[in-house]
This record gives structure tokens, sequence and C-alpha cells, in this order.
């Protein structure tokens, strides 16, 4: 079939416009064989489970005869996420706990069930691509807010705006561990912004994929512990189990389960039975609370390791986010710095990759002058190595004649 | 949470008047122990490849590190499924395979990327709900056109249609073994129906969940072995390994890729990687042709079975399908007979369950006087006995008064 035949097919009108997000080509062209990643967010997989979980599959093949059949969210499942809820400080019971395939579907049955076409969503200026990607074909209005690098979202702008007139279908938030910014909402912003939600009649969307990676002694409550009705928490098993699985939740007011499951049955029908069972099994073995001690000790140390590096290494003029949880750190370079040239310098030069932080801006904005540097994925050792490379390169570039193509060339 | 503040939360219009569909609502009330049910679409777990697939899922997490990591489609498996295309008399590469969470999802990304609010879609009066819920929030015009029983649907419908001036953004069809009429599509049918769509530019989305169970020595050719520009093929792993597993694919024009993996990433990110490569080390083994070959044994006699029961024990007057593929028959009895009312009176005196032909229904129609049986999940003796007793229900009906309440209240 030729480019033509394609274009020719009656695709949607919003399809029609359709791209790849920065991010997703970003890793294609920087996950070549050589490279020292400090680009994508991805968990470590020698700190899977693996062998326990195989272990899990095993069980439950051999003695649950419903494991490869349709059937409705495993109820065994739902008791133990809302335990592991009770240790994120969260008050909830199975019945309002709804699985998900993944914290992603999770944010796309939220978003189909809340938004109306052109509808007001509230974002960050620099935010999980994610959640662009699933509001893109809604094409609502999009109000952004900026973020603290110390003590997160900006309430104040999210208060003047609401002042001003807007009213938000919702707004979505990554209180820990924050996606590209690791950064942590102040427990006093939390506390404000739920207050708005009721006050104005929104609701909160609050992903909270890295917050049982915490590294800090007292990690704050997530919304949801100070909210259960405008609060819609979030949650994923992809960073404390593995992303290989797609299995998250919800926890939302039991009276929106049955129209959740109805947007859910159109997507996908259920989540597999099988993942559910063995997660379960898994589960039951009380393997996890160590299992999630294990994680945070040793990303905790590569959070550490790479804190130092960039320290030792980049300029005097650059700041970045010290993360209480997550994987990541985010890095703002003197404002004349070109963080998608510096890309291109670093993989040529040193084989180091990062993403810019452009990729993550919600448009007009673009955070040309940032990177995101992921710390879940290498060893300490790399960290030290890879970070003083970089930070030559980032050295040179300060002093360089900006050059032009920046990869990839859609950028 | 009180059932008022769920109400006042904000949510979308469309889903403020969103409903469990009247199928999946029967399945729950049919699902009670000590009934016979012929309801359900579900395949025999007795027979699914579970020690073999578990075998693969050990193989796998002993072998593979990055089965439980992120990643991209897992090559591999595309050339699987593009042999596997090829016995069904699909010539396609890996290139034009797009795997999917379960062929639901693949329902759901074509019709995010073919319709526009407002759009036409043709379905049949009486389809699978799946493709409803699908529907549902875009709110598009459906015109219906007639099916019948012995040739599938009715292509001069269509044309006539589209001589009036219809221009639908597609048509969904499942041309053998559909769901829930069990009658396949004539070969002339299929070719004149792939033609309409190339004259009047619409698209065709071809759901093959159970094409590969076929009855007949000699099955036709799918829609997409006819042409390979306007059929977008839907395929699934659901039916001839297990539904639990949620894999599916597409085989579509390579230039739709992109697209389709932008609205796919929105929905799951991605399908679950050991999933797909677990089922590709099943693949490996070369199993799946007996297997599918097993299952087409089995199944084939317990449709003969129902068939030869339906025969001797249902009132002369009823009509029924005889499926060439897939897991379903369709009775219709005569005009006056209401098979909700049917089902109330069958589960009382005899523990039977099948699916009212309503729930099927696309409205303002309503095959009041149908039932679909199924015959997957039940062995030949109890499709015997269960038939038989049915039949008595039938019988009786025929002359006793009507009764009121219809099960569940919804309907």
């Amino acid at each position: 079939m030729s480019p033509e035949t394609a274009r020719s097919l009656p695709l949607a009108r919003w399809a029609d416009r359709l791209q790849r997000s920065v991010l997703r080509q970003m890793i294609a062209v920087v996950s070549r064989p050589g490279v020292l990643s400090f680009a994508g967010g991805l968990p470590d997989p020698a700190l899977f489970p693996t062998a326990a979980y195989s272990a899990a599959l095993q069980q439950v093949l051999a003695d649950d005869p419903r494991a490869l059949q349709y059937g409705p969210p495993f109820a065994p499942l739902k008791e133990h996420i809302a335990a592991l809820m009770a240790a994120r400080g969260v008050t909830c019971r199975a019945d309002d706990v709804f699985l998900t395939t993944g914290a992603q579907q999770a944010l796309d049955v939220l978003t189909r069930l809340f938004l109306n076409p052109g509808d007001l969503v509230i974002l960050e200026e620099n935010i999980y691509t994610g959640i662009q990607q699933v509001l893109g074909p809604f094409q609502p209005r999009i109000l952004t807010v900026p973020t603290d690098l110390a003590t997160g979202l900006d309430v104040d702008a999210v208060e003047e705006a609401l002042l001003n007139g807007a009213r938000p279908a919702f707004i979505y938030v990554i209180p820990d561990g924050h996606n590209p910014l690791g950064v942590t909402m102040a427990l006093e912003k939390r506390r404000r912004l739920v207050e708005l939600a009721h006050r104005y009649q929104f609701v909160i969307i609050e992903d909270d994929p890295y917050g049982f990676l915490s590294y800090d002694a007292a990690p704050l409550p997530p919304l949801r512990a100070l909210d259960g009705e405008r609060v819609l928490y979030v949650g994923s098993f992809s960073k404390i189990l593995a992303p290989g699985l797609r299995l998250g939740w919800v926890v939302v007011p039991p009276a929106l389960l049955p129209r959740l499951t109805v947007v859910k049955e159109a997507g996908d029908l259920e989540s597999a039975q099988l993942t559910q069972r063995a997660v379960a099994a898994y589960l039951d073995s009380g393997a996890l609370p160590d299992h999630i001690a294990g994680l945070c000790h040793a990303y905790g140390a590569r959070r550490d390791a790479l804190l130092a590096a960039v320290a030792a290494h980049f300029p005097a003029q650059a700041r970045w986010t010290t993360p209480g949880a997550g994987m990541f750190v985010w890095v703002a370079l003197p404002p004349q710095t070109d963080t998608r040239t510096l890309l291109t310098r670093s993989l040529e030069a040193e084989q180091i990759a990062f993403i810019p932080g452009h990729a993550f801006s919600v448009p007009p904005h673009a955070a040309t002058n940032c990177l995101r540097l992921t710390f879940s994925t290498c060893s300490v050792e790399q960290i030290h190595d890879g970070i003083a490379r970089l930070g030559r390169v980032v050295h040179s570039a300060e002093s360089a004649p900006p050059i032009p193509a920046p990869v990839p060339a859609g950028l």
C-alpha cells in the first residue's frame, strides 16, 4: 500500500494530525547499543522478583482452573491492594478498588468518564507525556500552571485561575516522585488543593506510580489520604513489581465503579485473569514489603550517587531537584543552553543519553534548557562514570558555538 | 460516599447515561451455582493448553531478561501471527501485524482512529455487544441491516443504503462464526461487500475471533484475504489459546501502524511483554496446529450434539442456524414467544441458562423471540440433557399464560 492510499483512508479528523510523542521517539533514538542511558523511565530488571513471580504463575496455573478464563475482577487481589493502600496511609476497602491494565488505562478511563469535548483541564507546564496522549483525542482546553522545584505544583496559580473563572473538569497531579521533575508536593499544598477541589467542584486525578519508592524517613500522605470524595487515586504495580505485567488500579468512590466497569469493558473487556491471580499469589506470600524495602535501598543509593555526581560535575549555574521518591532528577541549565543540541553532542562525544526537558512540555511551553535524568536503571558505578562524562559535555557546550539539527528531526 | 455525592461528581454527559450492557448483566445473573449454562460466550477451560503455557512462561522468565520490562511489540510473535494468518488464507507480513490487549482493544483503537463524532456506522440488527459498547461514547449515527440466517449479512440492504446516500465511516462484520447468530457469510457476499467498500470508500472492520474454530471441510477466505486495502482484520488468541491472556492483533495496511501505536499507547502504553513472549515461546514449540485441530474436533462434536438436541426437543416452528465455525447457535421461536420470560421460567423450572436474543439487538430492534445457545462450554452429555430440559420449558411456555418480570429488572 502506498502512502497515498494510506492517506486516502478516511481517518477521524483528530487522528489525521496524530504524531508519536516526542518522548517515545527519543527513547527509540537513544536505545542504541553502547549508549549509557539515563533516558527511559525504566525500573531495573535485575531488581524484578522474577523467580518468585514465576513460582506464583506455576502455582496458579496448576491449582486454579479459572486462571486462563474470562472472569470478574479477582476479589483477593483487591483485598491485597486495599492493604497496600493502608501502607500509603490511605484508608479504603476492596470495594473502592478498581483494577486496570496498568496505570495508563486508569488515566484513560478516568479521562473518558470525566471529560466532555471542549472542557478545561489543568496540567503543570512539564508533565508525564502519557496524560498528554490520553487528552489528545478529546482536544480539551488546557490551562498550565508552574511547578516550584522544591515544593511542587503552584497551588497559588491554580487558585488564581479559579478566582478568574476557570472551571476545570479535573487537575492531574503526581504529588510524589513527579515525572519528569522528581519533586514532592508539600503537605500544605496538598491540603489546599483538596480544599479548592471541594470549593470549585472539580476532581483531582492523583497519579502515584512512584510513591512506594520513597527515600525519605517520613513520606507525606497521598492526596487520597486527605480526601476520599474528589481525589481519584491511580496506582500501579509497574514500579514495585514489574511493568511487563500491565497491572494497575484506581481507588475511587464505589458509586463510580459500575460506570468505570462499562468504560473499561469497551477498552479491553477485562484485565488478564492470569496476571491478577498470579500477582495475588505473589502477594499472598507476604514478600512485597521486603521487596519494596530492597528497591528503596537500591534506588536510594543510586539517587544519592546521581545527586553527588551532578553536584561534582555540572556547572555552578545548574540547578536540580532532590527527589524524595521515584526515579527522576530534573536539571535546569543556564537559559541559553539548548538540551536538544546537548543530547546530540552527548551521544556523539560520550554515548550518554538523557531526555531533553522539552519532551515533557505542554505547548506552548518548552523547557529547552532542562533535562531529565533517570537514576533507576544504572548502577552506582555507571552513574559516577556517566555523569562525569555528561558533565564534560555540558561544560564544553557552555563555551561552544551552537550546532543545528537536533535529534530526532521531529523535535 | 452517598449515591447523591457520586451523582454530583461532574461526569461527562455521555457517561451520565451509561449503563452496563444487558449481556453482561445477564451473565452475572445466570452464573449461579447449579445452573447448566448455555449463556456465556466462553471457551472450555478444560481445553486450554495450561501445562504447555505454564512451561512457556517458566522458560521465558528463566531465559529472557526483558520479559518483565517495558518494550516494543515482540517481533517474533508478529512473525508467528503472520504465519497463522497464512493458515487462514491471508497473505501478510509481520510488519502488517499490530498487537493489542485482546481483540476488544483492537475494536476500540480502530474505532477511535476512524470515527468522527456524528459519523455513520453500519451494523447488523443483532451483533456482538462489545462493538456496541465501543461505539457508545462516540454517539455515531447507526444504520442497521438485516442478516440472512443461512448466508449472513444482507449486502443488498447495504448497497441500497449506499445508493440512497448513506456514507458510513465503517461497517463491522463477523463473517465466520457470527456472534450471536452463528452464521457464515457466503463467499459471493464477501466479494460484493469488499467491492462496495472500494466504490463508496468506507472501511470494513472484520472481527474474526472464531474463524480458526471451523467445522467445515473448506472454510471460506476471510474478507482480508480478498482485499488488503479497505479490510481491517481483527484476530484473537482468546478462543484458540485462552481469554485470560488478553492478547489479540490487527492486520492493517502498514501505513496505519504509527497512528495505531499512538492511540494504543494512550490506552495502555503496550500489551504485556511477558504474555507476548510466552505466547511466542508456546508457538515456537509448533503445538498450535494440533491444538486447534483438537479444539475443532471437540467443539465440532458439541455443535453436532446441540443441533441434534434442538431438532429433537424444540417445537416444529422453531428455526435455528447451523454454524460452520465458532461457539453459537441462534434459535428463533414463534414470534409471540418472549425469550426473556422464557429465561425466567427456564432458570426456575430447570436451572438452564441461555441469553435472550434481545441482549444483542441494536435499538430500536429487539429480537424478543430469539435466543443464543453456546455449545463450547458444556460436554456432549450435558448438551443432550440440558437441551431436552430447555425443550420442555419451551413447549410448556408455548401453552402457558405470559408472566411478568423478566430477569434482570433492567431488561
